[in-house]
């Protein structure tokens, strides 16, 4: 499937060991992930090269092509609150995963939006593990 | 005029003292500000006692009833990037505040929708003065 994975740039890669983890895995199970270049650890200047507005129109795209969006939301982010609203507003099925003990706004954790699922794992293995499962229910 | 303030919350509070005079500012030329309470010292001991789905609820609502959404973005927020898509979406102008030197991503620098305005300011009273520049435009 064309998967949106979706995860903090601008707003701080704490969290980048997990975003190559699931990036890793949406491939290895042959998925398309056109964001997975955004897991690097050089994101941050390959990206800053980059027009914002193509960035924009690049994302957006991306989205509105995608069966579905994962997006891990453990650390707060402009960019992916925007892209989890405009995603459920394109259709599209949206799970976020949050590692268990991190604060997340109640935009998400209060939206009940059918198409969104805000899970909470403990570690890497099991944030694939649940993403893997939600992508199984699409199919 | 009906005023949607939209700031941070679970992403952090470093820029608390900005969303007071921002939020001061709007009151005191006569705005109603429904989110007015969000730039309060105790707002997140104050909201994490109410529901997430009501929160969620209420805030879409007031998107919904306002004539404009001012966001100051200096903060990584999923919340306030969720709200800018969701205030676009239903047709309203948005105008997002930036501390100079602060990067913001590029799902809103990028973003050209003609509703949206991003605005860098050096300091508190330049922020109101962008905002209130921005309203008079409104009229």
């Amino acid at each position: 499937m064309n998967i949106y994975f979706a995860c903090s740039i601008t707003g701080g890669r704490e969290f980048e060991p997990v975003y190559q983890d699931l990036t890793k895995a949406l491939l290895a199970d042959g998925h398309d992930v056109p964001t997975a270049h955004l897991a690097a650890s050089n994101v941050v200047s390959l990206e800053a090269v980059v027009d914002p507005h193509e960035v924009y129109e690049r994302d957006v795209n991306w989205i509105r092509a995608a069966r579905a969006v994962v997006a891990e939301v453990s650390v707060p982010s402009h960019g992916v609150g925007y892209e989890i609203g405009f995603a459920l507003d394109a259709g599209k099925p949206v799970l976020c995963l949050l590692q268990e003990g991190r604060k997340v706004s109640k935009m998400i954790s209060g939206n009940s939006h059918p198409h969104l699922q805000l899970k909470a794992y403990r570690d890497s293995a099991q944030a694939v593990e649940l993403m893997q499962k939600f992508l199984a229910e699409l199919k």
